[in-house]
């Protein structure tokens, strides 16, 4: 989907023609759309049907026209603040804008396509509060029709087909497209989402850190925050020698801003539970960061994690929370973005709706990974990787487990052996397996990973001994058990993928506003 | 306010005495407290007037008792998920927990104090979903009552009084004390509040970049973000030498993971621009970074910010929504965080709530910085800075106009010199200011800085000329002008600031969770 901006600036007789106040913005190269000019009531408001996406159909809407009744004054007090009027106002409602005739409204938005007739031009216009344009006609004797704005013919997103990965390039102006403009608004709802549940729930939002000089989990591909390397300009063309270093030749980190090394943190998890052990149910909703070079579609140098920690839970409660959750976000975006869920579904994937629709309304299978193996060894299916208990599940089992072995319903694997999950994780009684849970969706794979956390101290000092991490280190973590210890457990889910997830767009580049990977950090 | 944790794990008999299920901690070197041991109604609920903070009454809640009622049972269904009761659930009602008399009920949380007497033992629980705790009477027979669980007598924060300086060096224990209890209660608060807000106005949420290569205000004070140091444990003993050189001696950042230098960002806004030329609306909430070296009260390395961005907006706009979003968070915690408001007007800042109330009832002033200049030169008060057309306002000069001046009342100073501000500004007709706005408000000085921005192109570019930043690195933020520019307008908000002000707490580190300041990343 293609726009081209300018402005305009258009007083319109009221009641007569639509009149859009104040801005928007043209393309001119679209000669071959077909219209339908009828000023009928009926037909002027069904641009919300399916069919409508692609190929704009024009209409009246006579009816609806500018008045200033929205105007800020300028005084020496301080306005009210008032919602602009949005096009999802007029729009959406169960009338379709149906109840505004007669009414003097104002829209202001970007004109998507401009088309001149003999007696009278068509204008879409967009604000992007949703998909829909705004259809409007417009006299040419009306005040300001003269007065449109303009554009500079090398905007780049022009109607004929663009690649993502030129408008990766742009992602400056890609909000302006339909489908990431509907993207941004999914986004949005999914987040709004995910406060809303845990709010309503009782859960305290919590900011873990982003910078951290703590390295708990030895994960490596940390990203390192440095002052030592003088700050913006200067940096290109900085002697290397310029970085301080200590008599043996070392980087000399007291003379860094924290004084030691410090590091873009991987998960908010180890953090949550400090707080999870004072507030009892807490999450965070923030960025982490993984500096793996890995160019995929599935990774990002940066993304937004969310991480539930529950007190007095275990794995049992964990995965009601997880499933709650899911079906709760997944539940708001169907219900309140339905145009652009729509769009999705005839667009981008086939078939989404009734895929999160399953989410919502079935139950969720619950196996444990020693089953899930059983399961696997037992089907026909050949399998690149081969299954043998102790290894870690591939995508490719995960998704014949809920695509194939449970057709679509979405499964969770709990109790996996103990040497392929992290360290904080609770052992079983059978001493091999810990209560960790991953949930598996059909198309993505595993979408959600959490686990009850070790609370017996002496277990979990036996652990990190075991996995050589350091005790000095984790010396905070720790005291979580040392002092009022109690049952504990949380899960994470990349952010990111929950929008692949709902919306069905390939490659997770294009659900996040500015992507970061390697060699890519513009804007 | 101190508290010390262990576990206990009770089962009482329900309707005689009150218990607790699963799991607290406790306290034992309380002897001294007084007690009421009179199971009257009316007196057993009214732990909630001030006079009870500090100095806690123990009485009975013997009609509140446990049950198995929200246990989840294991079966391979995912169970609902299910709120477990919180003490606040209990007690924050209209009848203060009156209305659970005779129900069975099963709370969980930690024993802050504890204290034995010949036939029954006091218990104070706290699972911080509220300041107060649940105040418990248990019979010695009661089952479970020997099973109270363990705290290492080594816990760090003891009943006396402790510094706030020592609690940041145990920021993993904090959150147990009253104060940080109430004040990640009153964060989580304005956060929510801070979304409800901005969604209900229709604002679409952004996430703008935290990792940036674009160099755009040549603000100076950046972190560089690296993977040119070996991450984590090895980066303790790296050797300067290995970080890549070109041949003449310049670091190499065409191996660096982003192929050149990339910093934190320190403001959102420009992205923030970019979605708001495309959806009208948006807002971005998330952390920003300055690598100020810097030890102050009113400073952090790393922060939350909140910057909404409005299309089709002017500057009286950007101040409306700037005065309704402030309005509605504090209405919104003065609101919902009653006792934790109660506490810290006790505690922290006497008259906090009326400063506050102040705030929600009262316009705000609206003044130039021209009359606002003109005002300080007309006072008799004398400055440290002298007060010169041109010339920044200070603290000092902030504070005499909100707090005397204008008698408590929040004022916002418009049309500042443009020498003074950033490029972005939109530039007044006189050529000598521009549209910016500073929201000053008593106490805290400026809390609230926006701007509307230049949208016309050829200003834009001259500004930028004139400021000597490089129009090449703008390109992007440039385009916004170039293809259907509008006006636009926007405001910054740092949310840590937010929490000083609503809370009264004097130190900025304390309103963060994990606070990153010069030589401090720990956790």
């Amino acid at each position: 989907m293609a726009l081209s901006p300018a402005t305009v600036s258009l007083r319109l007789k009221p009641l007569t023609t639509t009149t859009l106040r104040f801005l928007s913005t043209y393309h001119n190269n679209l000669k071959t759309f077909p219209t339908t000019h009828a000023p009928k009531r009926a037909h002027s408001f069904n641009h919300l049907t399916n069919s409508s996406y692609r190929n704009v159909r024009y209409f009246s809407v006579s009816a609806v026209s500018t008045g200033e009744t929205l105007e800020t004054s300028k005084t020496d007090k301080i306005g009210e603040f008032k919602k602009r009027l949005r096009v999802v106002d007029i729009k959406g409602g169960e009338s379709e804008g149906l109840d505004s005739l007669g009414q003097v409204l104002t829209v202001r938005g970007w004109v998507r396509t401009l088309r001149v007739q003999s007696s009278v031009t068509f204008i879409e216009v967009n604000d992007g509060s949703c998909l829909s344009n705004m259809q409007c006609v417009i006299d040419s004797d009306a005040e300001g029709y003269d007065q449109i704005g303009k554009s500079d013919p090398s905007f780049p997103i022009q109607k004929k087909k663009v690649t993502r990965e030129f408008l990766r390039s742009k992602a400056h102006l890609r909000p302006r497209t339909n489908t990431f403009g509907a993207v941004a608004r999914v986004r949005n709802a999914l987040a709004y989402a995910t406060h809303k549940f845990f709010q309503e729930n009782g859960f305290v939002w919590v900011a873990s850190p982003i910078i951290t000089a703590s390295d708990c989990e030895g994960a490596g591909e940390q990203f390192c925050v440095t002052t030592l390397i003088p700050s913006s300009k200067e940096a290109m063309d900085s002697p290397a020698d310029a970085i301080p270093k200590t008599e043996n030749g070392l980087i000399d980190w007291s003379q860094d801003f924290f004084e030691k090394p410090a590091f873009l943190t991987v998960s908010g998890q180890l953090n949550g539970e400090t707080y999870a052990t004072a507030l009892t149910d807490v999450y965070t909703f923030g960025p982490t960061f993984r500096a793996e070079n890995s160019n995929t579609s599935r990774h990002l140098a940066e993304f937004w994690m969310i991480e539930p920690e529950l007190a007095f839970a275990d794995l049992n409660d964990d995965m009601a929370c997880a499933t709650a959750y899911l079906q709760y976000v997944v539940k708001h975006v169907l219900e309140n973005c339905k145009e652009d869920m729509d769009f999705f579904n005839n667009w981008i994937e086939k078939g989404i709706i009734d895929r999160l629709s399953d989410v919502v309304e079935k139950s969720f299978v619950r196996m444990t990974y020693t089953d899930a193996v059983e399961l696997l060894l037992k089907s026909k299916k050949k399998f690149e990787f081969p299954v043998k208990w102790g290894c870690d599940l591939q995508s490719e089992h995960e998704r014949y487990i809920t695509e194939e072995a449970y057709n679509g319903c979405p499964v969770i694997i709990t109790d996996y052996p103990k040497d392929i999950k992290a360290f904080y994780m609770r052992l079983n009684d059978d001493g091999k397996t810990v209560a960790a849970m991953d949930m598996l969706v059909p198309r993505v794979g595993e979408l959600i990973g959490g686990s009850q956390r070790e609370e017996r101290l002496d277990y979990l000092e036996n652990r990190i001994d075991e996995l050589k991490l350091s005790k000095e280190s984790l010396w905070w973590y720790l005291d979580l058990r040392r002092y009022g210890t109690v049952p504990h457990a949380g899960f994470g889910l990349g952010f990111e993928r929950l929008v692949q997830f709902a919306t069905g767009i390939d490659n997770i580049r294009d659900t996040i506003p500015f992507p970061r990977a390697p060699g890519s950090a513009e804007f």
